[in-house]
């Protein structure tokens, strides 16, 4: 297996989809959020985060507050921050982030111990919970965020303190005797030491990763011995999923399908590529790929979310991906794109780049509204607003985005994704250039030590026309790997205007540039009526509607009421017309074709009967799943009736 | 509107497919059930039942255990089982049933108070949580099994022990100063008092029912007060039903739709049509019209089951019919057959014995195992035990039947209903016999005076054909009217060989029979494809089969795994063969019918696409929902695709 190289390339965003949302998430997201740590937006729930660490530094008096968890909103926070200063330069942010970092810095323990909820309940209490009190998941967030700090800035206050803090836990957690033979209850710590490791290339960071990763799961079972010796709870001894819930109940190697917490499982399964990718561990790369087949070949909705139940926030079973009571949280699927791109470090298969651009332009995107002020925790692909009212079962399932969650995981999540999108475009490996996601704007890659310089304009997603203009500083033999996105079955590559011949092989078209050369693909993007996999009961008799990425949906604003009642009848791919416009949802193509409503007419008073069901001509109007619920709330449905 | 007349007919079963369910609850069940009330089942929970009454009548020494409500299975045990003396003498059970009676009055305190929790646990406590508490129920359920046992053997000792605890309630609560302003949490109580004014036609006894009735949720709220004044706990504090929950949000007669507890609410609504067919009360008699049609025209299953939710197990909203999260508890089916009765004797429409008949040889009668050993609480109409296992939301639908539940209120209840199915056969009416269940049997009334007797032959609900000899002691006229199903379309009657023409009105059929008459029906049942109300989202593009009064679902063991990859691919009616099959689950027509089974060939891992689905020719083999998980555990469903 071949992987696709290195995403770290200087890539800048200039793109007419993205950099509004980039913008948004810019001047809305990072100003609103930053407030929220600091408990000032009067209508929401205060978060405590930032007193907390005030707290714990002895510079405040008060409890902890907040969830176990809570310091990494500041972490995530100061990592989608960091982000953005790399392509919006801000000094007043960096400011910010650096008095942020003081402040978390201040209550770090001298042996480098770093987490306000045990500085300020008790510190002899530390590391006695890993199941479920989220030190090291903390520690892994934190972690994420000093190593973006410092590769945006170079700054290296909070990497340092970091670093203090992972020889603490190095410390005390481990396979020598007199540690603690445990590993994060919530994994993300594996993948960060993962990214601290590719900066500092001690060996000792790499091995705790590894060992988090190995010790997992092993009998006798780590988070047993610690609920026995430490009295805590096991919340889930009733549940069909018992440790897998934290991807624990058998060592990961043995592990064969997507199990338990869906987020969870995501950042597990994304810390664990980044260690076969490192270490060449095949036994553990042969794991990714099974775990992720699971994922993706049965368990994943045509969203890109993941997690069909709310309770446990969890995968069930293959096929098991019911459209209403979904949990499909948005951080699982942002999840799913960190696991995606690790995967594409492991074996360049257009498969992974798939399954990236469906999460990232669908089920995450749809986490955020379009003002970027409000946040889907919950994505479902079929709301009827009364339901989530009178159904308990579909309690969890929000019909309006929310301010700020109380457990604040999703819009800081989003925020960190959506303005580090750098690191999902392209990659180098060797001689090879990879276009992995078509995103306007440019990229300065060095390849076998040349400068090559990329500019790429497309009004992707919505029109299939993508030109790259390709300079390098050498006349040596470049290739030029262009993804052709599962979705298409027609396109087109040329070479300053001379159409290259050839097929896409593992998903991505290979040609290769001369030094200077611009490069048009049409990567076709017809209207596409997909059908569910026939094992998914949930979706017979139904269908999605898709154009490119681009996955579609019917909203009540449109359509009216009980859009369960409207069927496409057989309307055929060529019978949509696809528009742009200019003025809906921040600019969207929205696709229109004639079907029919059911009428209940005869039906009054009557609820099962052999009478025909009558019905009539309607005009049914798609517009782009990520888009729904930013007018007024109402139903909304992604599989419609064929 | 005109009532149908009094049900209570000396009515006798001799009926192919009752006699052989009846016999099974006589043989096994009843002694089944006391020996689980005397905690003699040596793998099932303890109930405590009996033993309770001993602790309370201090022969015994102990603590009370079981549910508050426990004493209700004696109850239950005692009515079903009175019943079956009245057709088949058994002066042992009598014996039996006569040693329970002293064992429970043994518990009753001096001032007619009968209840073993609160005996046991403090009386100074009664009366303090009529909200959940269920005193007032068991006194309800035991009321009506004091009304049984005297009506089939005039015995009185439990009917005068319960006539000393009405006035025991009846000195507590009610409108006079210093009385508790209160009502059953759990309705029963009213019915079962309006069944003891029947007998004794003491107006105390009437207004106590009305009062329950009229009181509930006025304002001040009577649980709220409570709540405060005692301290207890609201349950449903964050429900959507809220105290509705006890169908007590509001006063009855405002009530607009079937909401909360389904049992519960079928239980208010027949005590509330028994109250308003003694008063004439015209706002209770709208009010109870009201909760039908949204019970009936917008909440309830294809199979006579209600309550769309496990939680609270409960009613939703209109057209909210899940079929694989469904609730529809077999003791709410139970409730809606006696509220339908009661309708009926209101009214006499077609419409309630529909349901009626629906009810009990569908949702009600799946409730019992064929062997009558093992009963479902939860009736499902689709069911793939992967998903009970695995989905936290389905892990209240079973499979298998369960030998005795903890709260055993569904095994008991079935068996009372179906041992005294001769209440709901037929009622008599000044000169007007309605016959409205089709029971192989005779029956003996009394029109204006005179004796007339039924003779009915039929292999219902198998055949259409069904013969009536009358033979009258006079030349009166005497009308009798014939229910034709709502189900069936075309039907002749004849009497002594010759065609009736006429229409019927209502439901019924009327004919006027000479002396000695035989009347020959015959009620076409082809098979029918049911279509569910369009506003059903559940349902769409799918049918059910029926055939007569019977519902059929496909089951894993005739019909293969993954039975939604079924489709009946357009089936007309006419495809359908209907065969008698003897030996199968105790004797049933089985239909069967080419459809077609789709494969997964080519959608080997991949979830949603545009490629075709292939199928191929298969037989769908149909049996009656009621006889469902009698073989090997599987899938089951009712609802399949056209």
């Amino acid at each position: 297996m071949n992987g696709a190289g290195s995403f770290s390339q200087d890539v800048k965003i200039r793109d007419r989809f993205w950099s509004r949302t980039r913008e948004t998430v810019r001047r809305e997201g990072i100003p609103y959020q930053w407030k929220a740590l600091n408990d000032q937006i009067a209508d929401a729930e205060p978060s405590y985060c930032m007193r907390n660490f005030r707290i714990a530094a002895g510079k405040e008096q008060g409890e902890h507050a907040g969830y176990v968890f809570q310091d990494s909103d500041a972490a995530k926070w100061i990592e989608g921050a960091a982000y953005t200063l790399r392509w919006h330069p801000d000094p007043e942010l960096e400011a910010t982030i650096d008095g942020a970092i003081r402040e978390i810095v201040e209550a770090q323990q001298p042996d480098g111990y770093l987490d306000t909820y045990y500085t300020i309940k008790g510190l002899h209490k530390r590391f006695t919970n890993l199941k479920d009190h989220h030190e090291l998941y903390c520690a892994g967030h934190m972690l994420e965020a000093a190593v973006a700090y410092y590769r945006v800035t170079g700054k290296r206050e909070l990497l340092d303190a970091m670093i203090r803090f992972v020889d603490c836990i190095d410390g005390a957690i481990g396979p020598e005797e007199g540690k603690i033979r445990g590993y994060p209850g919530h994994p993300v710590l594996e993948m960060a030491l993962m990214r601290l490791y590719d900066i500092t290339h001690e060996e000792k960071h790499l091995r705790l990763a590894r060992y988090f990763v190995d010790q997992r799961g092993q009998q006798p079972l780590f988070f047993e011995e610690e609920n026995r010796k430490n009295h805590n709870d096991f919340h889930w001894k009733d549940s069909p999923f018992q440790y897998q819930y934290y991807q624990a109940g058998k060592p990961v190697r043995e592990q064969q399908e997507a199990e338990g917490h869906a987020v969870r499982a995501m950042y597990l399964y994304s810390g664990m590529a980044d260690v076969a990718r490192v270490t060449g561990d095949e036994s553990l790369r042969a794991a990714c790929r099974r775990l992720w087949e699971s994922t993706v070949y049965r368990r994943m909705y045509v969203t890109g979310n993941i997690g069909s139940s709310e309770y446990g926030e969890a995968f069930t079973f293959d096929y098991d991906l019911p459209n209403d009571t979904i949990y499909g949280e948005t951080c699982a699927s942002i999840g799913l794109v960190f696991f995606a791109r690790r995967m594409l470090e492991l074996d360049a298969k257009g498969e992974y780049a798939d399954v990236m651009e469906r999460a990232l332009y669908n089920g995450i995107l749809s986490g955020m509204q379009l003002d970027g002020k409000k946040f889907f925790y919950v994505n479902p692909l079929e709301v009827v607003p009364e339901a989530c009212r009178r159904d308990a079962h579909k309690r969890h399932v929000e019909f309006e985005r929310q301010r700020w969650f109380g457990c604040a995981c999703c819009p800081p999540n989003v925020i960190r994704l959506i303005s580090s999108l750098e690191e999902y475009i392209c990659s180098v490996k060797d001689d090879t250039i990879y276009l992995h996601l078509y995103v306007g704007g440019s990229a300065d890659v060095q390849v076998n030590g040349h400068k090559v310089h990329l500019e790429i304009e497309t009004r992707y997603p919505w029109d299939s026309k993508v030109t790259i203009r390709v300079h390098a500083d050498t006349q040596e033999k470049v290739i030029l790997k262009l993804r052709i996105p599962g979705w298409c079955k027609e396109y087109t590559v040329s070479m300053d205007g001379k159409r290259v011949e050839g097929q896409a092989e593992d998903g991505y078209f290979a040609v290769c540039p001369d030094a200077d050369t611009v490069i048009s693909m049409d990567i076709k993007m017809p209207v596409t009526i997909l059908r569910a996999n026939p094992r998914i009961s949930e979706d017979t008799d139904k269908v999605a509607i898709s154009r490119g990425p681009i996955i579609y949906c019917l909203e009540e604003e449109d359509n009216g009421k009980a859009l369960h009642m409207l069927r496409l009848c057989g309307a055929a791919p060529g019978a949509f017309s696809a528009e742009w416009k200019e003025d809906k949802l921040g600019g969207i193509v929205e696709l229109n074709v004639e079907g029919i409503r059911e009428s209940d007419t005869g039906w009054e008073n009557v609820l099962y009967g052999d009478r025909p069901i009558e019905s009539q001509k309607a005009q049914l109007t798609f517009i782009p799943y990520y888009s729904w619920a930013n007018r007024h709330p109402g139903e909304m449905r992604v599989f419609v009736r064929r």
